[in-house]
Parts: structure tokens; C-alpha cells; sequence
């Protein structure tokens, strides 16, 4: 793993299936990709789980709270939330000898938008989990907890997603109106700067909220799509996947098959942000110190066995619900395959864009 | 209401319809009895929530948790944890002036089996709740909840289910065998005893489960189906419905539409226990005060407007998932039809039968 902010240079289309969900207000993750995440950040839970916060945790009582913000149906959810506690745990009984049991209880939050299929969660919980699980349904950019009430926040590939679309997309009599395309990559300037103020908005939200739930010394980790500070828009995968399907969508309208009027106002509801507007929100929010801040290493193309038609199923898996909703589901099949050959024709540019995730700890100051 | 142990001598049917769930794990009720029932059991609530409470809750962090177990899907659970949340309120302002903000936030666990239809919950939690929802699937008969983390129990028409059938009733070489018959009503002793016994042991889980879960002077609202001491389960209301859909399955088997041998096998997981029963595990358990222990008034069969067709259908949404597990679907017509025509003869029966639920305030010990 690379231990500094540098990029790497390898560019996998593994970002498609990572960072979405089946619709604009679910999370669902590709467990593959996600679990080899879940790996890599593993080692950067043990670091950041100290005495000092054993000892916090210990001060609040003896239940460790511990969340899950867009946690989706697992299994990934309960695979991290193990970790999680398998580190506490470790840290515990190496300071208190190996044979001691923590005298901790964990209560586990699975927290996603109220649309998630808690149901299906539920069910699946691990039948040997030796913690107490709850869900929480809501929008991670208000409030879900009280005050001071939680220890450690987890959120993996759900903080890309914006709260609501920017209204001036929408409004023909604004330079930021989004004629004819369905996200910002290509855009007018005026359109990524509403969506990048969107995104600044939130993670101000989000930052704030979790300040307040948070107890002191109480940690955050988030993994989260990002753009490498100077790279633009348009060379990050994620965003040329998304400007393709634009793309399809206009040549169907073109057609006849769908209308020009739907697309212009169909916006998906997602900017990958710079590092440098994530460190800029930290900043400003204040609350929180940055314990640890590392871009995760790429998968190769090759590696992640991805071809355009598996791209265009992924792709599909994580947009049709906004697709149906704005379209219906007559135009879902044409207009995936038309998906399938733009991807083909384009997959010199697909291979080398850019990825970039970002895996974050912070720590909530005192 | 009445204000001691009295038992109330009308006898009204809506008995069936509030103490069941669509299957044997869900506690789905009927929102008009119930809305009755929680109007009545407020003013217990108001009168529970002392300046002793109060302060408790103060010196175990600023932050009230309050449990709704078996929970179901809504609305009658959501009035329910408003009317717990209004008279907290009212209490602190009744002291410390009715223009103070309460110092409070209030966390609301809403809980209920992992097969409970969550997702409806969380979609029609309401919009102008005051407080941060949370789901707990479970059963109520293990431990839900971190230790004295809790602060109000509530349960609803949902603890006469029982966490599993007594074996014995399915062996054959056992005098606990129920032949013939899918509960207790009318049975061999030994079908009863089996059943009581099983009763005691939920019992004991429950109240030892919520021992450990509430702080100090917690305390713990149930409202239960109970059957009044010296009288016989026979004239309890509940029993006879539940021995008349055995009849009626009885006379099918004869007939060859189901097999005796699934008669024999089914058996219905509830059990109403007398006062005496309950009261004896709290006295067993011994982490409870009695605050309060009270008959609900009844309400006449004219007042509930309940006609033998009511009360099959009643019957049918409590049962169906039950009857089609081991019958399968196609027999629930035929069963329901001839359910109500057997209501109708024995409505004599139905309407001079005994209806007796309790409310039990419980205060945790400290």
C-alpha cells in the first residue's frame, strides 16, 4: 500500500462498480472490489484503534458504539464492522494480556437512506455476531445520532453521492443548465461549479453532524472516490463512464427513442471531489484532525478481468434505477447496449483514465 | 378505568384482532383496539414518569432510550413512543417551567423479529419525530441491548407469543401429545402444562433480558393478554377462537381436504398466562417493582362492532401465515368459510366469554 498521497498511476475500471448503488439513494456494493478495500484499510483501523482511544472508550462507559453510514445490505457492512472490533479487541488484549476478555459491549449502527433494504440486512446478519445490531435509516448529511453517543464512523463509497441535485441544473434561464448532458465532465464550467458547491454543502453537513455524534478522540474512516488535485474532470474514469451514458442517452434522443426535454433533466446526483476540496472541508469544518490520508491502490485492468460488457453491466447495476425513474424500463436494454459499444469504442480512454480513492482517518478532537 | 385488579365483566371480541401478527413472528395489530388501548394506558404513563425518573435519566448522560418491543410495522408504535416522549417532557417542565427546552434527546429503538417488515417502519416513521429512530431486529426473549442502556421499556399485545413450541407436544409417546388439536384449550393437562411451562421459561428470559438492559429505576410498560386467576382457559375468549379454528381444521382432516397428521403437527405458539403466572416471574426474576398492575376496561361486542365475519377475518390476518406454513394457501378459503359458520353457531359463547388484558408498570430495582 502506498503509504504517502501520491497517485497511482494504474488505471482499473473497478472504480464503475465500486461507487454506487441500485438506485440514486442506495448504496449497494460490488462485494469483489469492496471486499479487497475492506483488506487494504484493514491494517490503517489497527494503527488509528490506540490506547488513548481504548481508554476514551473506556471513560464513556463500557459500550463501544460503533456505525455504519451507507452501509447497504452487506455482506461488506459486517465484514468491516468485524474488523473494527476485532481491532479494538487485539489493542485491548495486548495491553491487558492475551487471556483478559474486553470488558466492552459493541452496539453496532447499520445506517443507510430509509429506501435501503434494511430488510434484507436484517436477515443477513451474521448468526455468531457478538455485537448488538440496529439500523438506522436516514440521509447521513442531517443528524442520526445523539450528541456524543458514538466511538468509531465507518462509510465506504456513499460520501460521492450528493444529498439533492443543485436547482440552477434545471433552470433554462441559468449557465448552469444542463442541456443535454446528464453530469458535469464535459460540462460548462458554471455546471461542475454547481455541483462542486453542492458537494461542499454536504460534506459540511456530513462533517458537522458527525463532529456532534462523535465522542472526543472518537474516530472516522471514509473511503471515498476522488480527483487528484490538478487532474480535470474529464480524465477520471468514474466521469467519462458517467459521460458516455450521457452521451447514449442524447444519441437516443437524437433518435426519437427518448425525449431531448428528459435529458436535460436528468442530472445524476454525484461529484467525485478533489483531495483538495476534502482537505478543504476538514479544514473548515475544524472538528477533526486528519490522522491518516492515502490514495488506495489501483487494480490493473487485467487484474480486475473487467471487459466494456462487464463495465456496461456494472454501470447498469448502480444507474438503472435513475434511468427507469426519468425514462422508464422500455429504453434500459437498447440503451445498454448502445452503452456496451460506446465502451468498446472508447476503452483506449477507459484504460488509461484516472482512479482514485481515498481512504481517511480522522480523528475528532477533544 | 379501573383502578385495581378487578375483572371487567364484558366480553368483547376484539380480543382476536389485537393480539396477533400476519405470521407467527409478527405482531401486527389492529390500529382502532390499539388506539384504544394506548389513549387508556397514558395516564400511566404520565403517572410512572416521576422527579425521581427524571433525575435518574440526568445522571446517566442527557440522552433518553426508550424500546418499543414488537414493535410491528406502525402507526400504533409510533403514538405509543410519542405519548413515553410527551409525558418525559411534560414532567421536566412541570418542574423546571413550562417555557424550558428539555435538556434531552431521545433515542428511539424500535424492535421487533428479523422477518418484521422494516422497511414499511422506517418509510412511515414520521416526519416530525423528535427524536433519532433506530430498528432492532431480535427477539425479545435474548438480549437486544447493551447493558443498562435503557430507559423505558414498552410492549404492546406482543408478549402471549411464545419464543418456540414445546417440543413434546409433536412426540408422540409424550401425554403432552396434541392430538387432534393446535392449542391448549380444550386439551389433555399435560398439553397445558407443557405450554405453561414453555410460558415461564419466555418469561424468565424476558425479565432477566430486561433486568440487564434498563438503568436503575427504568421501568417498563407491558399490556398482555392474561387470563384472570380460577378461571379456566376454556372461558378465556382468546382460547376458545383458537380451539374453534381447530375444530374446524379437525373437521377438514375428517372430511380428507388436509391431513390429521398436520392437524396433529400444528400447534399455535401463544399461550395466555394467568395473573398469577405473571406475577410469580416477576417475583421470580426479583429486579422489578410492581408499579402498577391494572385490567383494561373492556369494551362491549355492539361498541366494537364485531360480527362473526369480523371476527373470522380478525382471526384470518393473525393466523394466515401460521395455517399456510403447514397447510398450505389453498385451504385458507375453505378454512375461514367454514371458521365464520362455526362462529356463528357458537356465538353464544363467543360474546358471554371472558376478555381480560393487563397493564403492567415494572420499575427496575437499583
Amino acid at each position: 500500500m502506498s503509504s504517502s498521497l501520491c497517485y497511482e498511476s494504474k488505471t482499473p475500471m473497478e472504480e464503475c462498480i465500486m461507487s454506487g448503488g441500485n438506485d440514486q439513494l442506495s448504496y449497494t456494493k460490488n462485494s469483489t472490489y469492496q471486499g479487497r478495500v475492506i483488506e487494504v484499510t484493514r491494517p490503517l483501523i489497527n494503527e488509528a484503534i490506540s490506547e488513548k482511544f481504548l481508554a476514551e472508550c473506556l471513560l464513556s462507559g463500557r459500550t463501544i458504539c460503533i456505525a455504519d453510514l451507507g452501509c447497504s445490505i452487506g455482506p461488506n457492512t459486517f465484514i468491516s464492522m468485524q474488523n473494527i472490533i476485532d481491532s479494538i479487541t487485539s489493542m485491548y488484549k495486548s495491553i491487558h494480556g492475551q487471556n483478559k476478555t474486553t470488558p466492552f459491549t459493541f452496539q453496532v449502527f447499520f445506517s443507510d437512506h430509509p429506501s435501503n433494504d434494511f430488510n434484507t440486512l436484517f436477515k443477513s446478519l451474521p448468526q455468531d455476531r457478538q455485537y448488538h445490531a440496529s439500523g438506522v435509516p436516514g440521509s447521513f448529511y442531517g443528524r442520526l445520532f445523539p450528541p456524543a453517543s458514538l466511538h468509531f464512523v465507518h462509510s465506504s463509497f456513499a460520501l460521492h453521492w450528493l444529498s439533492k441535485l443543485p436547482e440552477e441544473l434545471m433552470d433554462k434561464n441559468s449557465l448552469a443548465w444542463n442541456k443535454g448532458r446528464i453530469d458535469y465532465t464535459n460540462a460548462r464550467e458554471e455546471v461542475a461549479e454547481a455541483y462542486a458547491s453542492q458537494r461542499r454543502k454536504d460534506l459540511d453537513c456530513f462533517l458537522l453532524a458527525r463532529a456532534e455524534e462523535l465522542v472526543p478522540q472518537g474516530l472516522m474512516m471514509i473511503v471515498v472516490p476522488a480527483r487528484p488535485n490538478g487532474v480535470s474532470h474529464s480524465h477520471i474514469l468514474f466521469n467519462i463512464l458517467n459521460d458516455i451514458l450521457g452521451s447514449c442517452l442524447m444519441e437516443m434522443a437524437k433518435r426519437g427513442i427518448v425525449r431531448e426535454e428528459s435529458v436535460n433533466s436528468c442530472n445524476l446526483p454525484m461529484y467525485v471531489a478533489s483531495i483538495e476540496e476534502i482537505e478543504e472541508a476538514i479544514k473548515r469544518n475544524g472538528s477533526f484532525s486528519i490522522e491518516k490520508m492515502q490514495i488506495l491502490p489501483s487494480v490493473s485492468t487485467t487484474d480486475a478481468g473487467l471487459s466494456p460488457q462487464g463495465t456496461s453491466s456494472g454501470i447498469r447495476a448502480i444507474m438503472e434505477g435513475i434511468i427507469k425513474e426519468h425514462f422508464g424500463f422500455e429504453i434500459l436494454d437498447e440503451l445498454f447496449e448502445l452503452y456496451t459499444k460506446k465502451l468498446e469504442e472508447n476503452y483506449h480512454n477507459i484504460v488509461s483514465a484516472k482512479v482514485c480513492n481515498l481512504v481517511l482517518m480522522l480523528k475528532r478532537n477533544s
